[in-house]
């Protein structure tokens, strides 16, 4: 069946950063998007596409709104919804204040179910169509949010927590269990639908090196399954990370050894790394995930876009929720232009759509299926009303020229 | 008459941070606030007070919700609201880029009429029932303002922007008409209701050294009357004004040389003070507005609330829309955490509040009149309802005992 869709229309064809090509980006001020059986066909002016539209195609009219790819998290932990804003800590004491004791109710499979459930919706009332998340170390919780994401026909990447020390005993796996308990999870779920299966370990600290090491065969033995796991995000984690690990040039070193880093490898924070790391990211093809609201809200510190993009690194937005203090992809926009403009960065409202869809989707080797509209790819859009508030209702009439700005606030 | 209101009530008696008296706060989980002819007469439990009520007092039910004193906005620009959220310069290139072009819009009475409609219904939206806030240099927008403000009975300070020099020729007053036009706003509307009138110098920069005095002159002569200005807000503009001023000691001396530095003075931002600035600043009683979303936005820095706490300056919480991206102090609140955290300090909610309230209310010697729900006080009380958003409801149900937490997301 074919569809089209009338709006304000804009997506990215490449980054629109400091480096882009004209035509990174393209907005159709009135445009249409043709869709036929779940797949994009065409987008482009409205006054061009509508007379050759073939008769019975379902046009639907969202003049006025904007319509733009799918938002996609890179970062984000379904157990921790239940304790986002939680008060006062920087990450280690949030961990076992708040995050540990949370995740030891999603060994109840019917808890997990519930929370999935509310998770993946408010995702989507927030226009995200597509995340990266960590489920618990228990294999039931990765269960409950793969149907749930199914049930959806959601895009997910997600995988069980590997953890086997310095964590409480309830929430510890061993080496053994988590490369089984991993791979049954793999051949299960990863490929199925729209859905992808991530080899996660929470991070170094709570790994032993038999665990990593277990991790990492996995990874060679499933080359087309993602990595998802933490990197640098607190400058207490890093120095023990060093007394951990004594060996390691750095904490991105002690990934490597283990075979962690490689394509589809999607690291939360990249906080507190060096031009090294950053050169090495960038050669082995991983991702690193900015998470602004998190990286706020637990005093982590300030991520280095210009740095990332200089070095080639792939770069996507995150709420990183829990630690992170909104599901929505656009207020996290809001806050990532602040973080930057901070250290004397500049984030253009082209640039944060850009993280948050075709950037995303190239960081976790998505942008086959999905990021912008280019013919073929998946029909995964959203459609944002400005008329939503009475601020970006004013700002989107007065100012229509920068009316891609009202989305940010 | 009287009305009875039963709710979750929580109020500050004194300044619940580090230095906190037991009993800072009061947090009546069922509670009643009973108000006679637009003032308080009691609040407390209750199973308590229902009681003892006389027959005939109308009884409001918003059990599940929660009432607390009307938020307070100690700096904010009615002039900016068009352009929130304007792109990509820090301090003084914004002004000139953005701010001042929308204030030339002002000189029109219609123009500015609508727009002081629209943001003080914006600001109650938002539950601020009490702001001080910047007009233009045209008299007849202070006119809108204030007589919009009267129509809607808020309480609300307000001044005519007095700046002579560095500023586009269309904005540009003199000394003279500076002082006669200030002189004949504060003879119309200074202690008019709930209206009072702000000596508003917009900041040392932009006046001339005679203007500045003309500003001090007036604030000799009518000394219940505010003074609301900017001070050290940018590192360029502090530079600038060690230029302009070699003969001053600091930013803040130059307003205590032109008689500027005094009680119901109210400082926006404060970030670049030392120590001996801030105890003068306690010595005399002026006022410090901490304003964490324009301060991200702008790339200002970083206010640090201990060292202004340790002093014994009087701080308020402010949104300083359009330098900052939101009308709501709760969502400021949420930042002023995040900032507070990067520098290793802590926000708990109890303290936002206050800042938003009674620690506001005194800042702006307002707390004879508002702040807290003390007997005798003004009626001004806004009522929270956390089931405004999915996840807002879902922490309220699933935290009850820090519920208040909730409304800071």
């Amino acid at each position: 069946m074919q569809q089209a869709f009338r709006a304000s229309i804009f997506h990215c064809l490449s980054d629109p950063g400091p480096r882009a090509d004209k035509g990174a980006v393209e907005h159709f001020h009135d445009g249409l998007l043709v869709v036929e059986d779940g797949r994009i066909t065409q987008v482009g002016a409205a006054d061009q596409l509508l007379p050759a539209l073939p008769d019975g195609v379902r046009l639907e009219d969202y003049s006025g709104k904007l319509i733009v790819p799918g938002l996609i998290d890179c970062h984000v932990h379904f157990s921790q919804v239940d304790i986002i804003a939680s008060y006062g800590e920087q990450l280690l004491d949030w961990l076992n204040r708040y995050a540990y004791p949370a995740e030891m109710n999603f060994s109840d499979e019917e808890h997990a179910r519930s929370v999935a459930d509310f998770f993946l919706d408010e995702l989507l009332a927030n226009g995200t169509t597509t995340a990266a998340v960590f489920a618990t170390v228990y294999p039931q919780s990765v269960d409950a949010l793969f149907t749930a994401a199914e049930d959806r026909n959601m895009r997910l990447i997600a995988g069980k927590v590997l953890m086997d020390q310095h964590c409480p005993d309830e929430l510890r796996d061993d080496p053994e269990s988590a490369y089984d308990d991993s791979k049954a999870l793999i051949e299960k779920w990863h490929g199925k639908g729209r859905l992808g299966y991530a080899i996660t370990p929470r991070f170094a600290l709570t790994s032993s090196e038999e665990q990593l090491a277990a991790a990492g065969r996995l990874a060679k033995e499933y080359p087309d399954t993602w990595i998802h796991t933490h990197l640098a995000e607190n400058q207490q984690e890093v120095d023990q990370i060093a007394e951990q690990f004594p060996w390691s040039r750095s904490y991105l070193d002690v990934y490597d050894h283990f075979g962690l880093l490689r394509e589809r490898a999607m690291y939360a924070h990249c906080l507190h790394l060096d031009d090294t790391d950053r050169s090495i990211m960038a050669t082995k093809g991983a991702a690193g995930a900015f998470c602004p609201t998190s990286n706020l809200f637990l005093g982590s510190g300030l991520f280095d876009l210009d740095a990332m993009t200089d070095a080639g690194v792939r770069v996507g937005l995150a709420t990183d929720v829990g630690g992170g203090t909104s599901m929505s992809m656009l207020r996290t926009m809001s806050e990532g232009y602040k973080i930057l403009h901070l250290q004397g960065q500049s984030l253009p409202a082209s640039r944060a759509f850009y993280l948050a869809t075709l950037g995303a989707a190239e960081a976790l080797y998505l942008d086959e299926h999905i990021g912008n509209f280019v013919p073929g790819k998946e029909a995964d859009f959203i459609v944002l009303d400005a008329a939503g508030s009475a601020m970006s209702a004013r700002v989107a009439q007065n100012r229509p020229r920068r009316s891609m700005s009202c989305y940010l606030r």
